[in-house]
C-alpha cells in the first residue's frame, strides 16, 4: 500500500498549494490506490519526523521498504512505474525527465523565491526593489518556455510528469497575469489544470485539512 | 559517442563554476569516454542553439538519438546507466535520487538566487536587506542538512550522484564560511571535492576556455 503524508492544517494562502497535491495528482493520473496520513506543524519539528524528512517538510511517500521525500522525486518515481506519465519510448522518456528538472531547477526557483519573499518580507523597505528584480528573472524564464511551447500541446509528446510539474510550478503565479495573459502559456496551463486527476488531487488535499492551527 | 557542450569563454567569476563540470564529474566517476564541443555566448542566443537548449544555457548532452539538457537530469541519466553513482539496491537507489532533487530543488534555489543577486544587483539600495533575508533561508537549509549528515559519510550509503550534486551546490558558498566552518558540512564537502574525478572535471572545463569574450 502506498502512503503519503500531508498537513492536517495550513493557513489560507497555502490551501490547495501544499506540494503533496503534486504527488496525489500523479497517483490519480496513474490510477494507483493510496492512503493519506496527516501530520501537524508541531509534529513536523520532531526528531521522529526528521527521520522521514530531514528538512521538516511535506510530503513523504512510503511504499514497502521505501521512504521517499521531495515531491519532484516522488512524482518521477511514480511516473517511472509505467508509461502513463512517461513515454515508453526511451528517448522521449529521458527528455521528459529532463523537463522535470527544468521545471524544478530552472523555472521554479525564482518563482518560489518571489512567493516566499511576498509571504515573509512584504513590509520591508527593500521589498519592492527585490521583487522587481525577481520579476525580470521570472519573465525571462517564462519567455523562453513560451517560445519552446509555441505550436506544441505538451512539453514532450503526450501529457507527462513534466507537464504535471511545470503546471504546478506556473500555478504559483496565479496572483499575476504573467501566465494567464500569455497566448501560449495561458492555454497550456489550462490544458494541464483541466485534467480530472488534478481536480481530484486538490479536492483530496482540501478534504484532509481536518486539524487546527498550531498554538502561538 | 557521448558529446557534451560547454562555453568557450566565461568571465573570471564563472571559471570552474559553469554547470558542465557537474556532467564531466559524473562521466569521469563512471569512466565513460566523451568529447566536448564548445559554443560562444553569441551562439547561445541563436535558434539553432535554442532547438537544443530552450533556455539558452549550458550544458547539453548528446548520445545517439538523445539530446538532453539540465545538468541534474544529465547527471541522473549517466548515473542510471550502472551502479557506480547510484546503488544497485533499489531502495537506496531511489533514496539517492530523492537526494538529487533535494540538492537541486531544496538546497540550491536560495543559494543560486543569492549568487545571482550578488552578480547583478550589488549596487542597488535594496541589496543588503534582500541578502540578509536570503542568508537566513540558506542557513536554515544548511542546518537541516548538517543535522542529517551528522555521523554519515555520504547522503545514502556510498558516494553517489546525490553527493556529487550536493557538493556542487555547496561550492557556490565558497566566498562565505558557512560550509567551511561547519563541523559536519566542512569535512563532508572536503570528502566530495577531494575525489580525482572532480579535479579532472574542473581541469577539463578550464582547458576548454579557448575562445574570447563576446563583443559589447
Amino acid at each position: 500500500m502506498i502512503t503519503i503524508y500531508a498537513y492536517d492544517w495550513v493557513p489560507g494562502f497555502a490551501k490547495g498549494m501544499v506540494r503533496d497535491y503534486r504527488v496525489r495528482w500523479a497517483l490519480e493520473e496513474c490510477g494507483l490506490a493510496y492512503q493519506v496520513k496527516t501530520i501537524s506543524h508541531t509534529h513536523k519539528l520532531t526528531d521522529e519526523w526528521k527521520s522521514k524528512q530531514p528538512f521538516c517538510q511535506i510530503p513523504v511517500y512510503e511504499e514497502g521498504d521505501l521512504t521517499l521525500f521531495e515531491s519532484g522525486a516522488i512524482v518521477q518515481h511514480i511516473a517511472e512505474k509505467g508509461d502513463i506519465l512517461l513515454s515508453a519510448d526511451p528517448v522521449a522518456r529521458e527528455q521528459a525527465k529532463g523537463w522535470i528538472f527544468s521545471a524544478l531547477n530552472t523555472v521554479e526557483p525564482p518563482i518560489a523565491q518571489m512567493v516566499a519573499t511576498t509571504i515573509m518580507y512584504r513590509k520591508e523597505d527593500w521589498y519592492k526593489g527585490a521583487m522587481t528584480a525577481q520579476e525580470i528573472m521570472i519573465r525571462d524564464r517564462l519567455a523562453h518556455l513560451a517560445n519552446y511551447l509555441n505550436g506544441r500541446e505538451w512539453l514532450v509528446g503526450a501529457f507527462s510528469a513534466a507537464d504535471l510539474l511545470m503546471a504546478s510550478v506556473l500555478r504559483q503565479l496565479d496572483s499575476t497575469d504573467w501566465v494567464k495573459s500569455d497566448s501560449v502559456l495561458g492555454p497550456y496551463q489550462k490544458r494541464c489544470l483541466s485534467r480530472p486527476a488534478y481536480r481530484k488531487a486538490i479536492e483530496g488535499q482540501m478534504a484532509d485539512f481536518t486539524g487546527s492551527a498550531p498554538p502561538h
